[in-house]
């Protein structure tokens, strides 16, 4: 008799993406592939008065066991912040009791996946969506269907049709604000749309929101949660990016039901999130410039945007279209019919540059014609350069 | 239409021991029920250090997203550890490679659980077995078989007759030294046994070994992973119980093959364990006497143990037995038969003392006369006046 694995990890294979990408590794080649925050936007100065503050002040309480809902202290800011951002816009107040704290937003996806998915239940995204949350409800066996979508968000007929005649669809997960691949953010009317039809068919809607706080331009547009009288919205945020992926800080926000499931998951998954990066998190919420921060971090984003858009139209074919983001880290690239953006990428390594191909980010179609690009983590001149080797790999590219 | 949550979520409500342990939160409650390291064992000091230190180095890796297998240099000083203490004992050399971090070890149990179990599966248990790993099977609704086990470990005839007729065995967990609940710690014949029977089934051993290294006299047995000639030895460590617990910090060790399973369910689950807490506990390892630090921690729990096994003496009535471990956290109370010790912890919670009833231990028995102590948390004098007014309950106590 021979080791056998459950059905899910005999089914599921990995990604050949980590091969394909460890290739990118090699330090000649400058890779857009990632989506990591630039290094110097973490306040390190300042993370590390925190953590000896945190040690002399409640160093036994960091370095214990502590409840598997979190830290009450981050909690509390946690929601006074979303109070003061979205209360305005019509949000019912949050409370610490519907918000628990999570190693990262990734855990939390994990953990939604366990407590709504079985096998072959349906799950609707955006068309293309968040590789990692599929692979986080992957884990259940699913089913994904694509919304179609398009600059403004999913297509509110569309998502309609769907629920009309689509059976066991559990929730439906989208990131409204510079969506991770395309960049796009959601206007109010599909935002209101798309909370219509929530509530219309009782359906949880997953309101991924990594991104949000990385606004370059452009006023701050309703999050679905400041439109949910029913409360269907689980809201997901994140430090990753914020203040720092390593970290690994992020909450969920729900109602007492669901919270009392995802509480449950959550025990049984790792207890808690660790006492002392919970502890410095707060610490620096309470003592620093969080928001100033953030500023800065946008203005520096906004200029390696900016940086790697003007490349682009200098140095990409006609052919190939392109999002403009107005924040997040990402932009979307959209090739002619028929070239495979996956085969392409050895042509591109080979000229010392790569992305991800957007196959991955289309679980049902599978779509080859697409990539992204990062633009936060490399510099104005690294980016200028990167986008020079790949538009040149574009232009003698043959399939 | 109503919001539906996973089969598994809605079939698992929730332990009714949360509730009830919580009215165990007051403070005039001496409590026996946890199983909190004595916060006096953190050192705060070095471990500041460490901080700052992890800061100044490295600080942009330790706050950017990092491998999901962990932080390499934490993987090779626990290696080089391992290695140390058990190459003589005749293990097979651990490489990095072998060994991922998870955030604290009850989220290794719960990858296992992902990894190898599909629902109706079975894990075969010590009788009983460690509370929180069955909650971390259970999310995947496996079947668990209790295997007889006396004070020297899981009985290998027994075993042997459910190994031959039982079907979907998918691994053995146990807990070989100075187990929860019990505090007994397996003979070497008892071990030699369970890894022979192992070999000739092919069935896959999860050695979880949280309480090695708080061993207060008698020689270290050998473990399961240093008589395991076919790999099948999937090693569970924590720095919980030796270092600080509110750091969530774990690994498991596993041959190749599984290792790749664990690796793509951890990167789906929360990406990685965080930048930081490896640094430090790393960093800690390779500049303090982590050894030095660990004799201390045992020269203290050992006092407490005494402390309590001499207050039973002195307090609890003659038909009540309980188990004398060697190191640990834990004591297991034998009470006579028909007593329920969940229906008598109301009344010893009135006298102001509580402990973690053990049917909850006992996932398919469900035995009901006996409970588990802690001695690891409060100190002699509370220790001493907890067991008495205990023993008072038990005295007392008409079913």
């Amino acid at each position: 008799m021979a080791i056998r694995f459950s059905s899910t990890l005999e089914a599921i294979k990995g990604s050949d993406l980590g091969p394909l990408l460890a290739l990118t590794a090699k330090p000649e080649v400058i890779s857009f592939a990632g989506g990591l925050p630039a290094p110097q936007t973490f306040p390190l100065k300042e993370l590390t008065e925190c953590a000896v503050k945190v040690r002399e002040q409640d160093g036994a309480g960091a370095m214990q066991y502590g409840p598997s809902m979190g830290f009450m202290q981050l909690r509390q800011d946690i929601a006074d912040r979303m109070n003061r951002m979205y209360g305005p816009m019509g949000m019912d107040k949050v409370e610490p009791k519907n918000i628990i704290i999570t190693t990262g937003s990734q855990q939390g996806l994990d953990i939604l996946g366990r407590v709504f998915l079985d096998k072959d239940d349906v799950v609707l995204i955006e068309s293309p969506s968040y590789l990692g949350a599929i692979n986080a409800f992957e884990l259940n066996q699913p089913k994904f269907v694509e919304v179609p979508t398009d600059g403004e968000g999913m297509i509110p007929e569309e998502l309609e049709k769907i629920l009309e005649t689509t059976e066991r669809v559990k929730f439906i997960y989208v990131i409204p604000n510079y969506q991770n691949p395309t960049g796009i953010c959601w206007s109010l009317e599909r935002r209101q749309a798309l909370m219509a039809l929530a509530a219309k068919y009782e359906i949880p809607v997953v309101e991924d929101n990594p991104y949000g706080d990385l606004r370059f331009e452009g006023e701050e547009i309703n999050p679905l949660i400041s439109m949910d009288p029913k409360h269907l919205v689980i809201y997901s945020g994140t430090f990753s990016k914020t203040l720092a992926p390593g970290m690994r800080l992020a909450w969920l926000v729900a109602n007492d039901k669901i919270m009392a499931k995802l509480d449950l998951v959550k025990g049984a998954t790792d207890l808690s999130t660790p006492g002392t990066t919970q502890r410095e998190c707060a610490m620096y919420m309470e003592n620093y410039d969080f928001e100033g921060h953030i500023k800065e971090n946008c203005a520096l984003y906004a200029k390696r945007r900016d940086a790697m858009c003007e490349a682009i139209k200098k140095y990409f074919p006609e052919n190939v279209k392109c999002t403009y983001p107005h924040g997040g880290l990402f932009l979307w690239v959209e090739l002619p019919e028929g070239i495979d953006a996956r085969k392409m990428l050895m042509a591109c390594i080979e000229n010392n540059v790569a992305y991800v191909p957007g196959d991955s980010f289309f679980p049902a179609s599978k779509k080859k014609n697409y990539f992204r690009l990062n633009f936060s983590y490399n510099d104005e001149s690294v980016i200028e350069e990167g986008i020079k080797r790949l538009g040149e790999a574009l232009k003698n590219y043959k399939d």
